[in-house]
């Protein structure tokens, strides 16, 4: 469940902004054949196998433009639901429903195909002792809504974002002339509750990155053979992030090598939507 | 090319959130091991086949931090990309560089892997005299880019919002009471300078549409045989939409039917993005 | 009645906006002559015959301010009233009151006044074919008020905005290079949902338009004779707007003109006010 | 001429807000026919006699979208023009200078209405020892705009809102349980650098205005002889404001009693606007 | 207490803006320990002697996260409180008290240690003739606050901030060319419902100005004997300020000057915070 | 050096609110006195001896409101300065220069009173092995210009917000049921990159501290001899920090007792200002 403090800091603006960017001056389809104070109700239906995510941010949408809307539902999020199964009913000032249905569904289908892919690719690892984890390649403005459907899903996150944690990447360590350099100025400037983590692409840049004391080491694009060695190498001395390259396909070797985290940044950029529909409304009373 | 007006009423504010999104109080790995006033250069590098869009927003990711940035490029979007060319070389305060990099490529990403899909399912078309157009099953909060980028890739914008069209769907029907009544009070209640779209799922409908005169109607979820008949009945008395179910493997026999339109939400809401990155970062001078 | 949509999405925006140019600090008058908890009721009452609008505006500035005010009235939005009448009686904390007064009825005025000379002016047509529509001359931040005003005074609106519908003018045209050129350029570049409208300012012109298929073909500034050529020219095959120097005086012989559609900025611009006013506020129980 | 912190504070705001209100996502009639760079030049015409105003504002909504863009003028806020007149000529981004023509002249139209109409009535009381001053009875959002097209016309302002200055009228002295109550709490509760005027309706409650100490003394609704005893009672001891029913007709009268100051709220509410136009556009080069 | 207009209008928004400064995506801490639906109660403790002001900030701080909560207490702004004293007791979601806790405490504490510093130099004034008053020197953002919390402490406010007085300093007079002229260009350009203040450092500077008009004459950076010279010469012909150099050593020297009144900047400015603690958290039921 | 991309995503719009608040309308004054287009100089003049921190923040001030503003300064953030000391020379339109003073000085005389008492505080640790670092105890939503300024002033930031850190206090712990499940609820529940710190009142709740794996233990208002027996039992296994009663005197004891970490909320809520102000403004030309 998203915390009540995030639907009030986060969700509702989000909600409100996708509202008006789908409503400049008013819906003139609904307004024309619905009178304004009639209620209705309307069935929210699944209509592809997945994992639901995002139903109190579906909800919220009528309940911010009718106070008085109410969604019955016996689901939750992360529950796996079946095509043509009944995800809940919402009942409502007509006008409310109508408007606010594609904005609803815009964020509830894209969640859920968050939750989907994630429970598909952490199912794969969940025997190992390798853990799933997000990156920052989300859509922007929607982060905190994607990163809680990756937990949904059953994967943990990565950094929330550029202030929560330090990452130095081949950018940053050729600004800073190596891995040692960069550790150390990161150390020296960073809050001391930060964790360091480095990105290294061969065994000597792990080797530096150990030496340096990073508390964590990231595997980048490296081929089975060589993140071996680096997790060999390791030896639990920092923890390490496999990534890059990370298909579906090759998820269970990169368990099996060992790497405690494996990230992946398709789970937000590339899952495709669940399809979910809002059908047969009907006048009440 | 974007226009100079969305650019300032639009993209700027959405350049403005992601980057807040992404930066809380500071960049603190960027700032860790970079000065503050250092300048750089770096490469912007295609990683996939693809179609590019957004280029104007990837820019000015840059410009609007650092207003001495300079992105140099000879691609524009619309244009097909191959994986290793370089499209790009940014030059620029190195810390604007590394912190809005992430943000310029989502953007980019994202709006380079609809202008992909969209141009993979036009060339479909090309020959024939149907069109492909978007939805609004876009993301909450980048409609404007999403829509943007479709046109890049090749199709054409459906409306943009709920304001400023009539599309009269199944719920509206049912509470207006049928076909008829629900175009009537479509014509009655809105603009004069709207035309007026109504969803059908059968011949009757079909009819009743046409006989009530509506402007466009959409042929929801048909099977082949059924939108045949559908389209030799209006014989070019209304245009015609094609909507559910499209599939890139269907779009071909849908051109053959003859629809002036064919609408996917696949474009916006399932398309993954186009893989891309920022590689070489080095100081200038 | 306006859709409790837009109350949400625009309304409240508006009026918390007014109500903070209004109100830096605090409001030092009523704040020191009442008591922070104190409640009481004061009447609204009309001073000019006129036709209300904006009755759900005025209420909510007090809502907002007070969750617990209650507004109690037996008028609605487009009812006719004379000078004198006691339009509702307002209850609720007295500061909420006396500091939301001057905007609650600087909302209310301004849509009223609008009703008002709108009604005046639909009146007049009330028998001919020919219908009142309003333009973008409207108030900057407004519109959405200003706009309901005129349906509720019985007109209809013209397009929102300059993304809703193609209106091609004199430096559109010119720009394009003649009529035919911009209709085919508007056809091209628009959404197939917008009809398209092009100005013509002589009987040229109106054949162009016609040739080129513009769904409506605005008459500017035509003089009687030019304007009656124009409408038979037309001849059923678009629809007709006149435009320009429409006074309350010419608005007959318009009619008779056989134009469909007349619109007129003043509705908006240069309306006044409808005299409104707060009296009688005493403190309950 | 507006200050250039105003301008930046404020102006641009209210500019920001007005564009977003006329294009929801982009100008579809001129991005229709006008290449996205093409640059061009129009004139601002004067289509009716009266006064400028807005003239910072209406070159502003340009700039702020094409910052390369020039507007010459050789007139000036304030300035009398006749109907007929070249009042400038602007040069710039062609989509902008479209795009931005319609709400720079509603800003520009309004302000410059409110101008004309108060320089009517300030020239009527020009050889008297009468100001004319503005209310709070300004349209929603604008009043910045509003007050200073006041000044422009060459009245004064009263003052800017709640928060400045006290005013203590028929409801807040009800409340406080007359005249001589409200003015004693007003004291104690309002900073003291403000002033203190309060509203009375006879003789018997300006001598109790005068006994409190009010700094200025409003004389509401009274008839021509109550309002000259008025004035001869308080005999300079506090500054007078005459309100309420102040046509242009009587402007006169009302100075010849010797009022101090008179106010108007027709100044901002029911001046209507000043007809100026964008003409002839034509491409540069 | 703060006006119910005040909290809705400016209160509110400060809440979120600090809430949204303290928690980026979400409590980290909080969420890991406590379900999302847990109800709990907590103590709020006074850990200093000194005065209160914020109480309804401080409640308002849940109430916004938590519709359900609930703040009990029996004290009220401007009470003195003991070290050790039970303030009050909260009451709602758990996630909410704990996420809100360090927002509501740092505006509670830091408007009780200007309530609590205002009150120490008030009491000094208290037999005097000469009234505490604060300046513009207040944390920005936080203004409406700490002049609420000034008035809680016992003292007056000055302006509230340049746009509802006059105030000239040297700057102003440096740039006007003297003092007369000064004030007179004041009193041209202000509304006439302005006091106008003007700063002097001399008796020359206090001769002019009584000269001049000035409503109100600022006693800057005087010694005793000048201020004493000053206050003789000004002989209750204007009001007079003492500023500069106000410590609490000097204020008894300075009310028995007679000055009407003496303002600080240190009120606001570096009164430090009263430490007040949220304490005994465990849940409900 | 504030970095150009907080700069431009942060500083900003703390500077325009901050304007905003001090300037409704105008600043009537400043508008009265001068001009709006004159030029003119002002020097910026220390009166206490400090160590400065904003600089770019005060500059920001007069540059956002005049893009042709100029300030000339020798000196730079973490510099001591002395009283009487000309810091810089500001040059620009003199309204902007006037009406942006007192928000300028503000931001900066903040800014620098946290910087000046940190040094205070860290010349104290100086030869220590213990670091200075604040806490989230700092002004609602100033905290990234009071954070920046702490290191200004020699010192370390702690967490930055709620988000970014776990830090599990008295509540947390007992709504976990203890140390061990507080701590183990946390690994599973944060991101893998943030560091883990919990605070502890006892031996008893270090040990389990320890035995939990904590990465940081906060030593919570113990007395010197507790605190000596929990930094030796630690013994390095986990960083510490000592939070509760740091006052300036008690600084060197806990120096020596061997803390990782002393955390001072006094540092940003009980500083008090550094005095600054600009003074001889002179017209230019």
């Amino acid at each position: 469940m998203i915390s009540i403090v995030t639907m009030k800091l986060n969700v509702d603006d989000l909600i409100i902004s996708a509202l008006k960017e789908d409503i400049t001056s008013e819906d003139i389809s609904a307004n024309s054949v619905i009178q304004a104070d009639a209620i209705g109700t309307v069935d929210l239906i699944i209509k592809q196998n997945g994992v639901l995510a995002g139903l109190q941010v579906f909800e919220r949408v009528f309940t911010l433009l009718d106070g008085g809307a109410v969604f019955e539902t016996s689901v939750r999020d992360g529950d796996v639901v079946a095509a043509g199964a009944l995800a809940g009913r919402l009942t409502g000032n007509m006008r409310a429903l109508l408007s606010g249905e594609r904005v609803a569904l815009n964020f509830l289908q894209r969640m859920s195909g968050i939750a989907t892919l994630t429970r598909r690719y952490a199912d794969i690892l969940r025997e190992s002792g390798t853990k799933l984890v997000d990156t920052r390649k989300t859509t922007p403005g929607l982060r905190i809504l994607e990163k809680y459907a990756v937990k949904a899903g059953g994967a943990e996150n990565h950094r929330y974002n550029l202030s929560d944690a330090i990452l130095l990447k081949d950018n940053h360590i050729a600004a800073a002339g190596g891995v040692r350099n960069a550790v150390e100025r990161a150390r020296k400037y960073a809050p001391f509750v930060s964790k360091i983590e480095i990105e290294t692409e061969s065994a000597e840049m792990v080797q530096e990155a150990l030496d340096a004391g990073a508390d964590i080491i990231m595997l980048d694009n490296m081929d089975d053979a060589t993140m071996k060695d680096a997790v060999r190498l390791i030896g639990g001395r920092a923890k390490t992030e496999c990534s890059g390259n990370v298909t579906e396909e090759r998820l269970r070797e990169i368990a099996e090598i060992g790497v405690d985290y494996v990230s992946s940044g398709a789970l937000t950029h590339s899952c495709g939507i669940l399809d979910i529909s809002m059908k047969n409304m009907r006048p009440l009373g």
